[in-house]
């Protein structure tokens, strides 16, 4: 079971390079499933229907989100009905939408999870309580949990106590790849943080001057995605099989 | 200007592994100016007389830090007079030690600084407002900044901030190696997370059992460092007057 | 049905004003029931048997606690047995202790309840999913939770979540009394915070050198109980059967 | 020197029971001045010209801020010339309006300082370095402080920083007031929370079923200001000269 799994993707210029450049990865790694995080990928926050169509027809295949799930109130409309949109599950239950889903791919199904981080981020249920109930089902062949958090402390111990226990554990929310992609010692797959797919030149996305202005100015500032200059994919290659895992990064 | 930068030195793992690959990374680089962050040196936690003296030993010649900076109480007998070890500039004026040092190698001035984040870390004065004063003389050659945060955008926004105005911005503090190396349009040279220097298998140093049962019960927890299996070492290779800087990526 | 209930016991000095006032106030309310929150009893910190003992001679029917529960290791050899400690009800399944007790006074059964809140605080499980369901039974005569909390929004949101459906709601953890008490509109009693027993001329009973000392220099500061000066017992008397809540502030 | 601080007013609510009940506060105190925190009176949110003016004409003399001063866009047209508005004084140098105002009264002039609060609040330069260099000037006979915090414990801590060198520091944010007024030994008047001015009903001025709706679901939720039901007006009466301060609490 070969996956391409994408950081999230942010706004028009994250869509753009996607579409650009995500046949030559396919061409490259034949990967029976590509999932990317879509949490950023309408105007860098939240997802609506016309966005969620354009990534399904580039090619994506099941989106998964985050903290900002809900910015756009257009989700609504169809988070519920749609088994390719996961989002975090450790919300109450009870909320819109499902933090799984299973796909069938060549007769296997695999089991795509997605959990927010409650470390520096807005109080859900305990990630590590929620996957346990998650997990303790069997009627999957493969699993990958997108892990969202802020805290490498939170992602990391997620990693290793899940290890055996699940095929992946990728890592996003932060918006910068991490170099530590590696196999655990029982076979899960892991990295910290997949990255983003936007502007290479802005500030996880946003227009480099408006973070700034922020940070110096301590004033509200609007925050416009970074819509010149190159832009950057990041993602990885995850084998199930073989249990290998490999960064991905495209810059044009 | 050749300079070699170790995240964050974990306990007796870290200095292990730092003595038993500093020899060939010197080989290999032939590095004018050797520095480390020394804030978990000690049993993870601050830095005590000995074990700065064995990192000194060890070929180090200067010692960044971060908020671990005070957890050893003996640091205060050694830090007003040492001027190897750097600690956050953003301190309050008054407090020991000193947020900058100069080197001077080969007839050139090395202004090295050291500035905590202030997003999601305990308030300190505005790295942006201190790095503006700091950088406001003209007596060094070259220059690199430690911003030892936790948020990507913080330390992102510093380096776009100091774009062209410095040298080098190296990211510590989350342990956790990312693999956004690159030089900035203006020429500094940057990366958000350098990493971490000790155990391979533990969660930012310390045992992984101890993170999990913190993180699943909620208890007070002791974190001891994890001293079994394998170890690893992070840095970064900055070659200043090309602007070029690397990864590296050691375990053993 | 009559109770007091006591604000944060804060070291000897918390545990003296007791002793000397406890008398006078049982005299003038005649309560049915003394409740404390004891989570800051022992020198400031958590809880220890001699100190636990020593409350309940004094006059002391039960000790809720709060996020200083587990300060005193020593406090896993005894509240597990006594069923006289309540522990805030959101740790997780498993953890030592209880969430709630049952008292039987003159052939009435009282409910008292502890949780924490989860926000400016560290995670737990949300407390007003676990509230509903402790609530969810029916073999008790009136009940009254101690909400342990830092935000006033949290609190106050706790109280009208909760009214009609409990007798009391008293919030602890600020260690300030604030002047909010009343009757809600369907009969539930409601106090932000009862304030804190100990101490007058403190900082929520350290040494107002020692805060004042941290907040002006950032280093890490050992925080010693006040133990000059006079001395401050914060209560609220609540009386289930008339729906009426009035403050309590004596100091010595 | 007599003063009446109004606590928070916030929106419609908040100014109707203002103008309702100040002249009756005005007939009993014969104050000599009249602040009050406007942070929040436009309609929950910050402060436009229109809210200003009203609340000017109602009998407000000077308008301290808050963390929401910034809420409405249209304050950039009128902060900065308008003396008789005052915001954190501990925003960066260079941000509009000023951090603090004299006015004269009866031939006696009276500073009038803001300062937020950093902990558990967006990071703003340390208060308690701030207020040290605006006391240091001697062009005043009467001082007085609006320290915007959550915490307890900082609030409490600057009032026995300033002990003696201010006459007043009263607190606000929290929108709950506390029984803690008091005269510290060195002669400042203190209170941690002066409370708030709107809805008697809500959560902090807002809908209850909004803010419930919030924490139950961890969904975004549209904070409404409740308009319905009583009204709460809290404010603080100080007497500079006799160094007395009482609470005020009216409802209606
Ligand atoms: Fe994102
Ligand atoms: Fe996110
Ligand atoms: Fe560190
Ligand atoms: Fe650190
Ligand atoms: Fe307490
Ligand atoms: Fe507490
Ligand atoms: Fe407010
Ligand atoms: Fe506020």
């Amino acid at each position: 079971m070969k996956i391409i799994f994408i950081g999230d993707i942010v706004g028009k210029p994250g869509r753009k390079i996607l579409k650009n450049k995500l046949p030559s990865l396919i061409e490259k790694y034949s990967p029976d499933l590509i999932i990317a995080n879509g949490e950023n990928a309408a105007g860098g926050k939240g997802l609506n229907q016309r966005v969620a169509d354009e990534l399904f027809e580039s090619g994506i295949d099941i989106l998964t989100m985050g903290n900002h799930v809900w910015d756009k109130k257009e989700i609504f409309n169809f988070i519920q009905g749609d088994k390719r949109i996961v989002r975090p599950a450790n919300y109450p239950k009870g909320t819109p939408g499902s933090g799984f889903t299973k796909v069938e791919v060549n007769g296997k199904i695999i089991l795509i999870l997605n959990l927010s981080g409650i470390v520096y981020m807005p109080p859900l249920d305990c990630p590590f309580k929620v996957i346990d109930e998650m997990l303790n089902v069997d009627d999957y062949d493969y699993s990958l949990l997108d892990f969202h958090g802020e805290a490498t402390s939170e992602k990391i111990a997620m990693g290793w106590y899940l290890n055996g226990k699940i095929d992946a554990v990728v890592g996003t929310h932060t918006h910068v790849q991490t170099s530590d992609y590696r196999r655990l010692d029982k076979g899960t797959l892991y990295i910290t943080d997949v990255g983003m797919t936007g502007p290479y030149n802005g500030v996880l996305g946003v227009k480099k001057e408006d973070v700034i202005k922020k940070f110096v100015t301590k004033m509200p500032t609007r925050f416009n995605i970074e819509t010149d200059g190159p832009k950057q994919l990041n993602a990885v290659y995850l084998d199930l099989n073989s249990e290998k895992i490999y960064p991905i990064k495209e810059i044009e």
